[in-house]
């Protein structure tokens, strides 16, 4: 059986480019794949990336109107031929089993949720994110799709993120932290009080307590659950301190000419390093809480980032994730 | 004239012997100081740990009573002959201008509360941190003193993180930033929307607008302002990342006979990056909005670490932080 992905080939920094590039990317890693791919874009300007090694696997579709990164998502939701409404519309409409965008994450959120909707009791959509941890990831969510959060949201993300940690991270049963102040019962606001009350005797998910800040790259548990706010904030803090300690390291291995001998000896350890904080391998996160499987890929990836995302959508689909998310929901309603 | 420090002796994992350390360390780098230091804590315990360079600057006060790191403030505050208590007392009795403790957080916030009192309108202090930047360090607060915040809270923030700014980096008029999803002015929730709309005409505070949480690293902005809840998860997810960065690295580049030459090599520029992260140097945040100077040391810091601590009380006396403090917050009444 082929299994089809549909992509938003104009969304994002480097895009069209980088969709192609990944797309070759993705078939080199997987050379006897069943998957295809419907691309949408102008077609005057894609059809020439669409280079000999890929061809076999590619469908282009043309889509007149382009979403910019700048633009309000109430404005994108009125074009009617954007690559990203085709891309999510062929998904709707049974002709593919995943759609990926690396375009404005609004306007796709927003265009996923009336094309495609929510599960019952799910008004908006959880992103959630891999954040490198000691044991190789840890899965935060929500990043910044829900502001204000009450505890049932809480609840319902500890779920999403239990099934999805489970289909990604392949953990039978991922255990899940609530972020907090402390980890002692009696710490935070009354929400994460109240969210923690729900979880401690929930059927589908292992609850481990409330864990700290240095909890997720700790590795503590496997799924750490937090507001929108914070969950933003958190990331972009945690992502700016690693490239702040990248600059800081350089410099310091250039600074003379013995540390820069020194740091070309240890070159290939260090590119392992690298490797360990590399963004673009945690790239490609799954709106969760939608009937359909939409994957988002950050806007300033590559080739190899979007590749990332493509097998993020092929693995969704494979395990099948939709069904157990749906069961994991209405579970709670 | 002489300046004299209060010390709680027995507060922190490492006491007494780290804060005996810390003033050796304090008068090397100060040696023609004008510092004394009146020491509380059991005497018999601390006697012996008065060494002949340090002596002439050192006064002992025999204190009963320790306060350890697991009782609860409302315990803590009923010991009368405790050594963070009458450390405080003497800043009270006007015997020390500053008081230093690496004890129990939340007994050391609750005892300054009621002994030296918050300024008028001040519930409960603030607690401010510095975190290493491209620029040198980011003041960010509050770290965890108030967990639910109003956007008065906030605006108090700013107002007091601009003069401790002011008084600790010398920086003249601090750019002050609220932390927030993002850098428009639509983001948000309602109360950092209320707090951006009264510090945009703010007289007392340089106000940048909104920053993201990878702005703290890149030192965007002077001081970054939020709420308690988001400011503790932020700074220990900052410090778990800066942990985990350092723990990959050293794996790294002790992998392979060659790394290990590479690091070798490269060492007295590692040691130099090493210094930008090490949370020593940072140690030692003022509780901001008590009516005098109250010093909180990292409870797992060593000599180096204290002496830090000790540092920042005497900046803070010199500069005449509280009279400063007392004109802003009166000026939002």
């Amino acid at each position: 059986m082929t299994t089809c992905i549909a992509i938003d080939a104009m969304g994002g920094d480097g895009a069209p480019k980088i969709v192609f590039d990944g797309i070759a990317e993705f078939l080199k890693d997987h050379p006897n794949t069943d998957v295809n791919f419907l691309t949408f874009g102008q077609e005057s300007v894609i059809a020439p990336l669409l280079t000999d090694d890929i061809k076999k696997y590619v469908t282009i579709k043309n889509a007149d109107e382009v979403i910019t990164g700048k633009q309000k998502p109430t404005d994108a939701i009125r074009m009617r031929r954007s690559s990203m409404r085709l891309a999510i519309e062929a998904v709707n409409q049974g002709q593919a089993s995943a759609v990926v965008s690396a375009g404005n994450t609004g306007a796709f959120m927003a265009l996923s949720k009336i094309i495609l909707k929510t599960f019952d009791g799910i008004d908006r959509p959880a992103i959630p994110a891999l954040i490198p941890s000691d044991s190789g990831s840890t899965l935060v969510l929500d990043l910044g799709a829900n502001i204000d959060c009450s505890a049932e949201n809480l609840v319902q993300f500890a779920v999403m993120g239990s099934v999805y940690a489970q289909k990604l991270m392949h953990i039978e049963k991922p255990s899940v932290g609530l972020l907090n102040v402390g980890s002692e019962d009696l710490k935070g606001n009354q929400i994460v009080q109240g969210a923690a009350n729900f979880l401690r005797d929930h059927p589908l998910v292992k609850f481990h307590g409330f864990v700290e800040g240095d909890d997720i790259t700790k590795a503590t548990v496997d799924v750490v659950v937090t507001d929108g706010f914070t969950g933003n904030i958190v990331l972009k803090a945690i992502e700016g301190t690693v490239r702040l300690f990248a600059r800081q390291l350089k410099k310091s291995l250039s600074d003379t000419v013995l540390s820069k001998i020194g740091a070309m000896i240890a070159q290939p350890s260090l590119a392992n390093f690298k490797r360990f904080v590399d963004p673009r391998l945690y790239n490609g996160a799954m709106f969760l809480g939608l009937r359909s499987i939409v994957i988002k890929s950050h806007g300033g990836t590559d080739g190899v980032g979007f590749a990332n995302a493509l097998k993020v959508a092929d693995e969704m689909i494979k395990q099948n994730v939709i069904p157990d998310l749906q069961t994991g929901l209405e579970g709670i309603q």
